[in-house]
C-alpha cells in the first residue's frame, strides 16, 4: 500500500510525465521519402527484429518510379507519435466519410472503420478483432493513402473509435434522457494505435489512388510472386495416411475423370512421426520417396509435403536442434528458434537432402498461427532472446522468407500454403489458408488479402450438398489456389456424382484461362497489382461490396452461395458483359442477377481482353506449345500485354520472359479487329503463333 | 533490414540473454509471511499503484491467526519468477487432478485448469477468456492453496497449458498419424503468467482447505462487507425517465400488491444529462430531491442513484474535473483521473452536497467496464501518469472504494452496484452485474464470485415467459442482492400475473430468511467464508457442477431454468433435507429431483439451524423487534451463533453487537430441544425475546 505522502509524489511526477507527453504529442516526427512515393519516420528505439526485416526483400524501385508522383499525403502536424513507459503511442488523422481497408486478413467485413484490432497472429476464430493468419498492420485509406507500422509485436489499433478532449472534430454533444439522436460511438476524427515497444519504424504510402497505394506497398516488398505455372493449376491434398501407393492411384483416377491435376498435397503420413514431426519419410507408407516423385513428375505432377516446426525427439533433426530451441514445445516436439543462422542451416541441409533434392516442389507450412491452447505461450523464451510474442508474429513469415530461399538458390519456382504471414510478404511464394469454413467469409477475406500483400485460398474441404459442393469449388477456381483439401474427408472433385460435370467444366475454365491469370500475376509482380481484389481497389466504384472481386484488370467474379439462385452485383463505371456470353449486363449500377447452377457469374469490362488456351490437364511442360483463343468483349478497341515466360525458373528475372501486344482495333465500320504484336526480342514460350479472336460482344 | 553481421551479434547477445534468464528461472524468490497464512514475495520492481493498494483494505489479522497454522502450502524450488525486457514471467506447480477455480468472474466454467486468460476489466461477452467485470488476478487450488498477484495489468494467465521442455512432469509423447490417444493439449503441470510490468508482488495463501484459502483472502481484504439490513431486502430499479412522481407512485403500487421493497433504484433520468453525466438533479423530472427522498424515507424506503463517472461539459463539475481528466473522452465526457487526491476531494464535496446530504443511500456504479469501443482507448493518458491498461483495471474499484469511504465517514452503512471490481474488494459494499441475461450462466458467475471476494446478483429484467419470469426472480432472491431492474423494460414483481402469488412467494421466503441471510453475511464479515459459495469450497465435495450453490454454510440453493422440470442436484456428504417439508433428500450423491413452479429447491444439512422471521415488507426499523422461527432440520444435535447489530451503522466494529447461540440438544429418548442463550453482554437488536422452535423432522 502507498502512503498519501506517496501518492501525492507519484501525483506530480505524473503530472509533469503528462505535460511532457501532451508536449511530445504535439512534436512532428520527421518523414524521410525513402522509395518513390513511400515515406519513413522513425520514432523511439525500434526492435532489432521487425516484419520487414524478416520478410527482407528487394523493393522494386523502377517499377515505383513509373507510378504518379504526388506528395506527403496527410497533414503532417496532425499525425503524433511518442513513447511512454515501454511504448509506443501513434495517431493518424481522419477525414469525414473516410473509410479504412486492411489491418490483417478480416473475414466478415471489408470497411475497418470504427473497429478495434489487437493485431495478433492467430487462426481465425470467427470475429474481426485483429487475430487472424496474417495481421498485417497495414491501412490502406479510401483516401488514397496508406500506413505500415512495422513491428512484430500485438499492435492495438483504434481505427477511428477514440475521441480526444482536444479534438478538432468533436463529436456533437447529446443527452442520451432526451436525444434519440444518442450514439453509442460518437464520432471520431483519427486511428490511433498502441505498440507494446520502444519505438516504432512507421512507413506512408502515397496514392493518389487506394490501388496505387497497394501497388507501391507490393512494390516496396519485392512485387508480389509470380507463380510457377503448375502452381495455378488444380490441386488435391490427399488423406492423410495415403501411401506412395495410394497416391500414385488417386493420380490415376484423376485422369479416369479427366479432371486437371498439376500437384499433390503429401498431408502428415508421409512423416514418420506427426504434430511433432520427424520430417522424415515414412519407411512403411514412402518406401521410395525418389521413385515415388519421379513417378509423379513423368506423369507431369508435382507433390507439396505437409509440415509443421515442431521437431519430434524421435528424429534426427531433434539432438541438433535442441540447443537452439525454445524453452517449451508444442505438441511435445521443440521449436526451433529460426532467427539463428544456425537452426536455418540445419533445416536447409535436411530439407535439400531429404526433399528438394529429390525433386518435392513445395511446403505446406501449417500450425504457426494459433490456437494460444496450441502454441507456445507467451512466457516461452528462446535462445535469440527475441520474446514469445515477437516470434508469434513472425514464425510463419520466416518460415515462409527461409523456405522460399532453398527453392531461389535452386533457380526453382515453387507455390506453397501457409497458415501465418505478415507485412512483407508480397513477394513469397505462398498462400493462406485455414479450418474455418464459411464460404461467405471465405469469400470476403478473398477480398481483404488484396489490401495486405497476401494471398488466400478458399480451399474446398467437404460440402453438405451437391449445390454447396460446385459452389465452393467454383469460387476455389477464382483464387489464387485452386486446391482440394481432402486430408481429413476424402473427397475427390467427383464426390458429388451430380455436378461432376459442372465441377469438371470450372476446373477447365481455369485451365482455359491461365494465360489470363498468369497476366494477372504478372502484374503482382512487376506492378504491385494483386491478381485477385477488392471491388474499392477499382477507381471510381462507388459502393460497398465484400461477396464480388475483381480477377486482374478486367473480370469481376461473382460467387454463388448454396441455397440462393439470384444475387446483387455492383458494377463499376463503364460498360459490362456477361463472360459466357458477351452479353451487356450493366454499369455504375448494383443488380440482381440469376445464376445458373452448373456457372459461377463472371463478368468483362468493355475491351476486355482475355486471352485462353484449350482444356488441358496440366501447366504446359517446357516446349509444350497451347493454341491462343483471344476473347475481346463490349464494343471498344484496347490493347493489352500477353506475359509468358519459362513457367518454372527465375530466369525472368534477368529478362527472359516476352510480353506480347494484343490489340483489338476499330475501322470506319465499327468493325472490331485483333492483332498480335510480337517483339521481335520477344521469345516463344507456352503459346502458338496463330491465334484465334473471338469478338464475344460484337459477334 | 539488418545485416547478417548485426544478425550474429544479435543472436549471441541473445543466446546470453537467455543463459542468463533459464539461470534466473531456477532461482527461489524470497517468500515472507506477511499474514497468518499468507506469504509474499516480490520480483523486480511492481507499479506504484496496485490492486491491492487502490482497494487499501485492513487485514482482520486476529480471524486470520484462528485458522490452521501450517506451512508454505508450495515447493518453492518449484516457483519460477523472472523479469525481462520490461515483464515478468511466472510460474507455478501444478499437481495431477489438480483442479484450479478463480481467475476472474467467469460465466461458463467453474473448473479452469487448461484454460487461457488475458485478465482485462470488461464486460463478459459470452467466453470465458479473462475479459470480465472483476478480472481477479487470483486462484484457488483443490490442492487448498491459493495465488494473488497483485498488478493492475492485463496479466496473461496459462492456467495449466504451457509445456516446458525440462519439465520433471513431460506428456506422452504420442506420433497423430497413428495415435488415437493422440491429444491437442498434452498435459501441463503448471500455471505460467506474463505480467507486463517491470516487477510485481505475489501472495501465496495456505488452506488446508479451498475454503480457508478464500477466507484468508478475503479477512486480508478486511473481511467481506457487512451491509445494511436493508441492503437485503427487495429493490426495484425504475424505469430511466420516471421522475419523483412516478417513484412515489410506484411505491405505492409496490405497497397494494403487498411486495416487499426496501430501496429503490434511480436510473440516469435524475440526472439533467446523461451519457456523459452531471450528477446534478433533473429539475423537471426531479423538482424537490430532498423532500422526495424524505417522502420515501418515512415508508422506510431508500434510494439508490445510477451514475457513470464521465463528467459532462454542461455540469458544474466540468471546469473542475477538466485539468484533472484524461486526454480522452467517453460519450463526449471527460475521464477524471480519480487516483488524484483532488480529483476525490472534488468528487466528495459535490456528492456529500447534492446526494448524501440528502439521504442518498448508495449508488449504481455503471460504464467502468466496458466494452472496448465504449471506454478510453489503451492509448488515453491521464494527468496522474498511469497508464489506460493500469487505470482500467482498477477504476471500478476506485470508485468503490472512494464512496464507501464517504459513507464510512458518516458513519452510514451503504450497498450498490458497480460494474467492475478487482482484487482486493471483499470489503467494499457493492455488488456486480451486467447486461448478459442467460440465466444458467448467471448462477455459474454466482458460484465463481465465492472464489475471488466479489459479489455478484443474477438480476431481473425482463422474461419471455411466466416460468422464465418465476424461476429468475427465485433465483435473485437466492442472491446478495434481490433485484428487479427495470430501467429499460418497466417491468414489475407482477408483471405476469399468472405468477404473481409465487413471485411474491420466494421474495417474502427472502425476506423470512434475512435473519439467516444477515448471519451469512457476519460469517463473511468476521470469518471471510462467502455468504453465497461454490459446492466447491465445501469440505468434501466430490462432485463438480456449476449450477447449484451454498447459501452459508447449511443451505443448498439448486435454482430451476425455464424449460426443465428436474434438474440434478449434486449432495455433499451427511444427510440433506428439503427446506420445505423437512423430510430426507439425499446424501453423497447426484440425485434428479422434481420442483413445482412455485418454489426453489432449497435443502438444510442435517443439524441445520435456520432462524427465520415472519413476512414482511422493510428491514426493521430502529427499535423494530421481529419474532422469530427457529428451524432445525434433521436428526442431529447442533449449535449456530445468531449475529445482529442496528443493521445501518458501523458501530458494530466497536464490538456493538450481539452473538447469540442457537441450540438444539438431544435427550436420552432422542428428543431433540432447543434454546437460545444470550450472554447478559449481548445487546438487543431486532429479535424478539420469545422464539419459536420448529424440528421440521423430527416433527
Amino acid at each position: 500500500m502507498i502512503t498519501k505522502m506517496n501518492c501525492r509524489k507519484i501525483s506530480f511526477l505524473g503530472m509533469l510525465l503528462f505535460a511532457m507527453l501532451n508536449c511530445s504529442a504535439q512534436s512532428i516526427p520527421e518523414w524521410k521519402m525513402i522509395h518513390p512515393g513511400i515515406w519513413k519516420a522513425v520514432i523511439g528505439k525500434p526492435d532489432a527484429m521487425t516484419l520487414l526485416s524478416v520478410a527482407d526483400a528487394t523493393p522494386n524501385l523502377e517499377a515505383m518510379s513509373k507510378l504518379p508522383k504526388g506528395s506527403f499525403p496527410l497533414p503532417q502536424g496532425e499525425i503524433s507519435m511518442s513513447v511512454v513507459d515501454h511504448k509506443t503511442y501513434l495517431r493518424f488523422p481522419l477525414e469525414k466519410g473516410e473509410q479504412l481497408y486492411g489491418l490483417g486478413l478480416n473475414f466478415k467485413n471489408v470497411n475497418q472503420r470504427g473497429k478495434i484490432f489487437n493485431l495478433h497472429v492467430d487462426h481465425y476464430n470467427g470475429e474481426d478483432n485483429g487475430r487472424t493468419h496474417a495481421p498485417v498492420p497495414f491501412y490502406v485509406s479510401s483516401k488514397g493513402y496508406g500506413v505500415l507500422i512495422d513491428a512484430a509485436r500485438y499492435i492495438t489499433v483504434y481505427a477511428g473509435t477514440g475521441v480526444r478532449t482536444d479534438t478538432k472534430n468533436p463529436p456533437e454533444l447529446l443527452d442520451r434522457n432526451t436525444s434519440k439522436n444518442w450514439k453509442a460511438h460518437p464520432y471520431s476524427d483519427a486511428v490511433e494505435m498502441l505498440v507494446p515497444a520502444d519505438g516504432v519504424a512507421v512507413y506512408v504510402f502515397e496514392g493518389p489512388t487506394p490501388m496505387q497505394v497497394v501497388q507501391r506497398y507490393n512494390l516496396m516488398n519485392g512485387g508480389g510472386y509470380l507463380p510457377p505455372k503448375w502452381g495455378l493449376g488444380f490441386t488435391q491434398r490427399v488423406p492423410t495416411l495415403y501411401s506412395q501407393t495410394d497416391i500414385l492411384k488417386e493420380v490415376q483416377e484423376f485422369k479416369e475423370h479427366a479432371f486437371p491435376l498439376d500437384f499433390i498435397g503429401v498431408e502428415p503420413g508421409w512423416q514418420s512421426m506427426a504434430y511433432p514431426c520427424t520430417f522424415e519419410w515414412d519407411k512403411t507408407r514412402f518406401p521410395n520417396p525418389k521413385s515415388f516423385i519421379d513417378s509423379l513428375s513423368a506423369q507431369g505432377i508435382r507433390s507439396n509435403l505437409w509440415m509443421n516446426p515442431y521437431v519430434s525427439p524421435v528424429g534426427s533433426l531433434y539432438p541438433k536442434l535442441k540447443p537452439l530451441s525454445a524453452s517449451h514445445t508444442v505438441w511435445n516436439g521443440i521449436i526451433p528458434d529460426i532467427t539463428l543462422p544456425k537452426t536455418q542451416q540445419i533445416f536447409k541441409d535436411h530439407f535439400i537432402k531429404e526433399h528438394l533434392s529429390l525433386g518435392v516442389s513445395g511446403y505446406k507450412m501449417d500450425e504457426t498461427d494459433g490456437f494460444d491452447s496450441w502454441l507456445w505461450p507467451d512466457v516461452t523464451t528462446f535462445p535469440s532472446g527475441y520474446s514469445a510474442e515477437q516470434m508469434r508474429q513472425m514464425y510463419g513469415l520466416k518460415m515462409q522468407r527461409m523456405t522460399a530461399g532453398w527453392f531461389k538458390e535452386m533457380n526453382k519456382r515453387t507455390f506453397g500454403l501457409t497458415r501465418a504471414s505478415n507485412a512483407g510478404s508480397s513477394g513469397l511464394p505462398y498462400v493462406i489458408y485455414n479450418d474455418y469454413y464459411d464460404h461467405k467469409d471465405f469469400i470476403t477475406a478473398l477480398v481483404n488479402s488484396s489490401f495486405i500483400g497476401i494471398l488466400w485460398t478458399p480451399e474446398v474441404r467437404a460440402s453438405k450438398t451437391a449445390e454447396e459442393w460446385v459452389r465452393r469449388i467454383q469460387s476455389v477456381c477464382f483464387s489464387p489456389m485452386a486446391m482440394l483439401n481432402a486430408w481429413a474427408d476424402g473427397t475427390k472433385p467427383w464426390s458429388f456424382p451430380e455436378v461432376e460435370k459442372a465441377v469438371q467444366d470450372v476446373a477447365q475454365l481455369r485451365m482455359q484461362l491461365l494465360p489470363y491469370i498468369y497476366n494477372c500475376f504478372s502484374q503482382y509482380h512487376f506492378e504491385g497489382k494483386p491478381p485477385f481484389r477488392s471491388m474499392q481497389l477499382v477507381e471510381g466504384f462507388r459502393f460497398s461490396t465484400k461477396d464480388q472481386y475483381m480477377m486482374g484488370d478486367q473480370i469481376i467474379v461473382a460467387p454463388m452461395f448454396a441455397g440462393e439462385k439470384t444475387r446483387t452485383v455492383h458494377f463499376p463505371e463503364g460498360k459490362w458483359y456477361d463472360f459466357y456470353t458477351g452479353d451487356f449486363v450493366g454499369e455504375n449500377q448494383p443488380l440482381v442477377i440469376t445464376a445458373s447452377l452448373e456457372k459461377i457469374p463472371l463478368f468483362v469490362r468493355d475491351g476486355g481482353i482475355i486471352p485462353m488456351v484449350p482444356p488441358h490437364f496440366h501447366a504446359p511442360a517446357q516446349g509444350e506449345k497451347l493454341a491462343l483463343e483471344i476473347r475481346h468483349y463490349g464494343k471498344m478497341p484496347a490493347s493489352i500485354e500477353l506475359y509468358d515466360d519459362d513457367g518454372v525458373s527465375f530466369d525472368y528475372e534477368k529478362g527472359m520472359h516476352s510480353k506480347t501486344q494484343l490489340v483489338v482495333t476499330k475501322n470506319e465500320k465499327g468493325e472490331l479487329k485483333g492483332n498480335m504484336i510480337r517483339r521481335s526480342t520477344d521469345k516463344v514460350f507456352s503459346y502458338k503463333e496463330d491465334v484465334v479472336w473471338k469478338f464475344m460482344t460484337s459477334k
